[in-house]
């Protein structure tokens, strides 16, 4: 069943269906919910996966969000719409938005689809890649908790704002860009927390708006912030702000979500700020057809030289070859299909805890 | 007529379309390119504009590329196409395309438009600032010269590829993010070089694919590379280089164009590498329109929110205020529009050269 503290993928996610049920979601909601989480567990990342279970309970279980939220088309053309995600679990609702964009994408070429009044919606890459599936290039973005200071800045004005973009490679996996635009994600200095140990300059500023090495004065009652991607003006932090902003921009202020610092609190949604205009989350997805701008075969194989000649580039460290985007996760995928996906025991207790609190069977 | 050094934008434009006109390029053709290096200067990004002049008329007096490309429609649908630049000037043939992006966006709501066969374009945002002023939201990306290392790599794999995206702001200048995705331009490299001053630590590696502070290690005939946005690792190295990846892979391999370490030599055309597929530097441009998917009045209001809230977030050092992406470039047209252009004596000293060895009158 599973090897040491591993658990076969099917089996947690069969856990989280049974959960989001017994919670009111609809087969359809929960299983939407479930795959999004287990898509994250599959490909090792496993901050976004059933180690969240616990949060969106929570959000359901007290009423921050409906067990089925009212997804509704408000604005649409041929190759374009704005739908409203009626308060809902992002992870419930953007699965439903994305499938709207891919539809448009294979209908009319290309299509952009924005998603307003929505929350948390997990792995960005889970969204880009069922569109690389259907040869298509997609985008997915979505803005998040402020936790984040513009370049310049001590102020957390934005979220870790994932950005992601797929391209798919026929035949085989696909290059994916999944990445927050904050330089490091905040698990990391979760962990570092834990283990008591210091974080190098340039992830977080402390209440004064100093660069800090010291993680405990990156939580906690006391104000901080994290950095974007760059952390420094030499290493390009203005980059990464503008990044991190065009993300809250289109995410946000466009179909009108709660944007900049006033994005709902996933950890805490009972201390969601009020927005300046709109509701919830926003999502903005997009996607192309490969096949619309060039002949497919030939790109598989310009796209599959691509990988080759990056694989090859001389590496500063020979034990440490030139990665292509999206590879960890391919070597994640096969290592958990097979020998299922490793949980920490706090990850398990926390499950175990959700098992016996709504009386549904934890695999364990 | 000038103050000090400094010229009038429009005789600047005025003696670039003599040139090209003297080139034999049509007058439709010197237009545009003038019209894309006045902009860059107009906008303060004095790397790209007049200043380069002489590299556009080596590439067209020694037939590096043709005066009048004959730019080709080869692949098409309502919201897509792909564009063969006919070997011409990116500043020729990439307004040709970018106008073919944001015709299709009026008539279609979305469209993205590939580019093969083309050269260097110029400034990105010149492009996305063409879109903006239609209420699009749009994108343009470039690959370009390898001098940029992947993450974990000492080979110049990568160009400092361009990305940018314009976002609207109706009745005002859009925001407008316009980046190379390397660390630092190479311009501020050669200017280190010139003042012989150190460099900072993450934005080159030597001929041993070590972090150097030397710029004269970045240049010259030994090898060495350029370092994608964050640097190090502990500063998203890995973000900035699928960035770049990115852009390379829409801009070069998507459309057939030379990728990787494949684009033409931009200063020296003689010495480009011949590409394992397609020719010449490839482009995207993307765009869609913001009133597809939302009302532009109320947009209007919550990107002006955005805007003061932004402007307003707590500064570390309060004599650098945070700055919205596309607010330096701001400060500069409104300078340079009252003001002329600043040009250093080198820069008029090529540009006097390009007039004596033509025959066209210089303003100076």
């Amino acid at each position: 069943m599973q090897v040491a503290n591993r658990f076969r993928l099917q089996e947690l996610q069969d856990f989280s269906v049974s959960v989001f049920r017994r919670l009111g979601c609809s087969e359809c909601n929960a299983a939407l919910g479930a795959e999004v989480l287990a898509e994250s567990d599959k490909r090792g990342i496993d901050s976004h996966g059933i180690a969240r279970l616990h949060i969106y309970v929570k959000w359901l279980s007290r009423g921050f969000a409906p067990a089925n939220p009212a997804v509704q088309v408000i604005r649409e053309t041929g190759s374009t719409a704005l739908v409203d995600g009626g308060g809902g679990l992002g992870i419930m609702v953007a699965p439903v938005a994305n499938q709207i964009c891919i539809k448009k994408t294979q209908e009319n070429g290309t299509a952009w689809v924005s998603v307003r009044n929505s929350n948390h919606f997990g792995i960005a890459g889970y969204y880009t890649g069922q569109a690389t599936e259907k040869n298509l290039i997609a985008w997915a973005l979505s803005n998040a908790t402020s936790q984040v200071a513009p370049a310049r800045s001590s102020q957390p004005m934005l979220g870790t704002n994932p950005f992601s973009v797929g391209i798919p490679v026929p035949g085989s996996f696909p290059i994916m860009i999944d990445m927050a635009t904050s330089a490091v994600a905040y698990g990391k200095i979760e962990i570092a927390q834990r283990q008591k140990e210091r974080i190098p300059m340039g992830w977080g500023l402390d209440s004064n708006g100093d660069h800090t090495t010291d993680p405990s004065e990156l939580g906690g009652d006391q104000p901080y912030s994290m950095l974007p991607i760059g952390s420094v003006p030499d290493h390009g932090v203005h980059k990464g702000y503008c990044l991190s902003a065009l993300t809250d921009i289109l995410s946000g202020v466009l179909g009108d979500s709660g944007f900049g610092p006033f994005g709902p609190h996933f950890m805490l949604p009972e201390i969601s700020p009020t927005p300046l205009y709109g509701k919830g989350l926003g999502h903005l997805f997009g996607a192309f057809q490969v096949e619309a701008i060039t002949d497919l075969a030939e790109y598989s194989d310009r796209i599959q030289a691509w990988i080759s000649l990056f694989r090859a580039a001389t590496p500063v460290d020979p034990e440490l070859p030139v990665l292509i985007p999206g590879e960890p996760e391919q070597a994640a995928i096969a290592d958990r299909t097979a020998n299922g996906v490793p949980l920490n025991p706090e990850v398990v207790s926390t499950l175990q805890k959700i098992s016996t609190d709504l009386g549904v069977d934890f695999p364990g």
